[in-house]
């Protein structure tokens, strides 16, 4: 086909820079405005580096003009800001939210979590979701999920779909520092984090919870309460999302194992690991890849999933790049690594 | 007092090196044979550099002859080793078992989670559970608990005595890489461990498993189910215990709030933080101290508690210290600081 | 063209899982025989979970059979294991060498630095070095650098080759752990290396010293000395190399970019960052790549070069499949990445 | 003795909290006011979880007022302020400073280095010195080194002291990020950090240069040029510093051997480690102790010397106590730990 212009807002930030680096290797796309707010006029290299075919470039304020006349246009911003972007491009442009903004169905979940009016809800970017894929075809507007909501939802759908476990979901969720962004807060800061593990948003406050609830709900579950605890771990990315719930009686690992297997069977971007193995987030490093395996407790009657991602690229740029693909009818993989750099 | 004489059989290894470290400040302690297996020969200073006084020390061979004449004998030793070296020492020394040996009373989950013939069970060093401080006093056998028990036990402990949680115990535990010894398996390679979370002994196969649970009912639980999932941290030292379970109807934050207090009110290494602030395991780094903070997450219907320890501090060379004072009759807290190195 | 088949002897350690990595991505070819020693019989994804889409392959043992009939062979062996292997493969077989057997021009230099009898002298594959490049065309035999010679040269070359600087040159490069390898020794354990930077091979002794010394006179340098200083950083990846010399008299900051920027202006796989900005392992990881950076300590009166580089990637295979580009007649670049993974 | 009565201004940053925990032990010291700039009203638990058995005292302004009346006052503020709170304290009051302000001696290099008018010198708190012990006894101002200072020249010094090198003295220092403070920069933020390394203050100008050529001076060097390049790397505390220099001809092994253990044989602070053995740091965490071992390296006729320190503690608070020591005529090694935290 011939080639897609994509332009990115909000390219100085970490999500910027991981969609830059996926975007870079898509056969397909052609990159055209990159724009920042406080950084405008700055080259991609003093906030990128690592990517130097861009080095040079520079970028350009965010504002109706520059983001004009694209393909496909990212937005990678802070949250609320989304809307007013959007609104100023045509129904024709496909446009990839990274924020929160549209990702909620419930206003009051929007209310209760993120506070302030609820400005709606788009079509949501995770493909692996019953009968999500088919919606993203030919949309114009995308929600990119939350990181922890992604692979949350991934680690612990096959069992909700097969009605192998309850309503009760616990997640507890160590992930990587870069989820945070460039946000200047003294718990970032690399003197606080090396050698520390530390939660936060604790005791059903993160406003991750409502969207891997109404993830659930869209496999099945009637009425999902779900425990989730992030956990920051000294590492720039990855996300371990250790998901357990209560079986059903006579649950046997043979049916996880199943459940799991049937689940994923023909998704690009999930692998259930061979039995015994378990998921590790090096692995998944800069890959559009989730790792999954699980197993029955038997003795405390819960199922225990484990998930593997990294946050920015499975958990937002590839996620995002994957929904393209599928909102322009290409191939879904397409310019999309599986592969992780480790060690 | 008189000092005493210590002796310590496995003085090699990480546990070995903080039993030097913890008891080089204790006022009333003289060190005797510090004694090895493979090591007998070397320095102290070449397992232990950072022991800058005992750098010349030479180590003996883990002998009866080596062993005997000392007041105190604390055993570092691989698990199932304890036994045999304990018979040999006379029912007026003290032992201290930083292993597994003695800690289980029940011979069935011994032979489950460990097989072979369980040894039997000595006092359990955790003298914050009920009633356990007096036991310890005037012991001459000590089995120091598991550093996954003691932190996830402190942590859920208020909620368990007071009734305001149900028997299903959840506990997902990021935990740093010293609690795996010095052994020489690819998976504890630091290649391997940098910017990576994994998790292991998942699904209720972890033997500190029923030591927790053993512990529940000392707290009054009538049949504790505990989920317990450590996950390997790129920390050195640290636990973080993400510990949750269902709360009885009408339980509120302040009954909680009311538990946690109440029950550390007396506590020397056990603090509950101010309302809003949340343990961190760089704030227990080196110290004999627990730092805990509990919720209520409405939403969910659990109490969600967070406790923080260093597995070598509190969680082993403290705890065990702590033990040996009350076993002698000297002040609980001789010779232990509860301050952490941070950041 | 045809695809071309590579074997990969070695392929369960770190080198033959980074070339695998990049290989994967290489238009042109074809994975043939994964071979390994004590490994055989296991899959790719026992070892390397990063690489997904290898997960099931199986290795063979490292032996002529399976080597033989591919287009090229790397291999990714023991020190001393090369010749042997390389023997059995025929003169049209293009053999590139990861290890160190060939490296070295002078016998004199292996037999003092590595012991024992010199295998011989291969083409040297580092394109970058004065008529190199020229040298690998056609080439059937390729000795792959080791990471330090590789990016000390780099960070140094333009100034030796300007004649700016004298021959007595100093480097300091802090690493990250994937360059020992899977070697189980202790200090390369998580716990020895988290919080950790610590030297080694002090003092003249490290095997990558001759080698540096090589490569600057194949600059120019008439007589260099190197003294050479690797530290053991926490990180998986990377080496930052800190190169400095005395300057010749007279010379100004403006000679110095003049040489960096005239030197690199056509390489591909080397940038010379901004005036004022300074290279970063974490710009380079998982690329092949170097930057680098320069400049006049007139108080000192020396020259201070800075270079970034992977040690696996541009220091190892990133280099190997460069010099495989060249030695085949392929666009020197055909499957090579210059972006890292950041943050 | 009776007790000394100490304030510190800035108890809210790291120096503060380091100063906090090290008098926390010691025996002779009762802690007064503690003082903050914007801080002033929050607890010390706010900013230092780790210092348990402070955690509820609250931080007074930092104004004359609350700084009056006090035995010792250690003053760990930004560059610039010491001095007018130094003016506001009587000659009775010992004021140990542990910025930057009266270091050097020289005020070119102040104006050079530092920018704007030469504050004044105070005795300088590095009793390693040759002469500086006796001149820290009775002094009533002090001027605590800066970290890269104080562990480069302890170092070098043995070898300047003996005449056994040049004058042009090479250093590269690996330093963990706890040395910068709570500066909210984005280069200091965990994502940054994390699997990184990167040098700064490269080429002459980080404004430790002069202290270090000072230093040397002060050992006998005739004319110092110090090439010193600081290498930031992802551990939260430690220095280990790579220092080189020219040999005189004819030295060997034995004569560095000798100068070193000579030099540092009656030294509390400072240990010589046996010969094959090289520093870490690791070992001196949370220690008042440098590590050192030399070498020649023959073939580059360099002496290569590598000391290991940690940059807060005898780096800075450990160091300030020691000099505090002399100056109020305590045993040197009063409340002093040689004891790091490890692994």
């Amino acid at each position: 086909m011939t080639s897609i212009s994509v332009a990115i807002a909000g390219a100085s930030g970490y999500v910027g820079g991981e969609l830059l680096r996926t975007l870079l290797s898509h056969p397909d796309v052609r990159l055209g405005a990159l724009t920042a707010a406080s950084s405008a006029g700055s080259t991609v290299g003093e906030h990128h580096p690592h990517l130097t075919p861009l080095a040079d470039r520079v970028l350009d304020p965010t504002d109706a003009d520059h983001l004009a006349g694209h393909d496909v246009v990212f937005l990678a911003l802070p949250h609320g800001a989304s809307a007013e972007v959007a609104a100023a491009l045509g129904d024709d442009v496909l446009v990839v939210d990274c924020g929160a903004d549209f990702r909620l169905e419930s206003g009051d979940d929007w209310t209760t979590f993120y506070g302030g009016e609820h400005a709606g809800t788009w079509p949501y970017g995770l493909p692996e979701l019953p009968g999500q894929r088919e919606r993203l075809c030919g949309a114009t507007r995308i929600a990119v999920p939350g990181c922890f909501p992604t692979v949350s939802t991934l680690t612990i759908m096959p069992a909700v779909l097969d009605r192998l476990v309850g309503d009760d979901v616990n997640v507890v969720a160590p992930t990587g520092t870069s989820g945070a962004g460039k946000s200047l807060k003294p718990s970032f800061l690399a003197s606080e984090v090396l050698g520390q593990a530390s939660a936060y948003g604790v005791g059903g406050v993160h406003r991750h919870t409502p969207e891997i609830e109404q993830n659930l709900r869209a496999c099945g579950a009637q009425d999902p309460r779900v425990s989730f605890t992030p956990v920051l771990a000294p590492m720039a990315r990855g996300i371990l999302a250790v998901v357990s719930a209560p079986v059903v009686d006579g649950v046997t690992d043979a049916d996880i194992r199943a459940a799991y297997e049937k689940t994923y069977a023909d998704e690009p971007f999930v692998r259930v690991l061979p039995d015994g193995r378990w998921p590790q987030t090096q692995a998944v490093l800069g890959a559009t890849m989730v790792h999954l395996q699980a197993t029955l407790d038997q003795r405390a009657g819960r199922l225990v999933a484990i998930g593997a991602m990294d946050n920015l690229a499975k958990g937002t740029a590839g996620g995002a790049v994957q929904s393209m693909n599928l909102a322009l009818g290409l191939p879904e993989t397409t310019g999309l690594s599986t592969i992780g750099v480790a060690p």
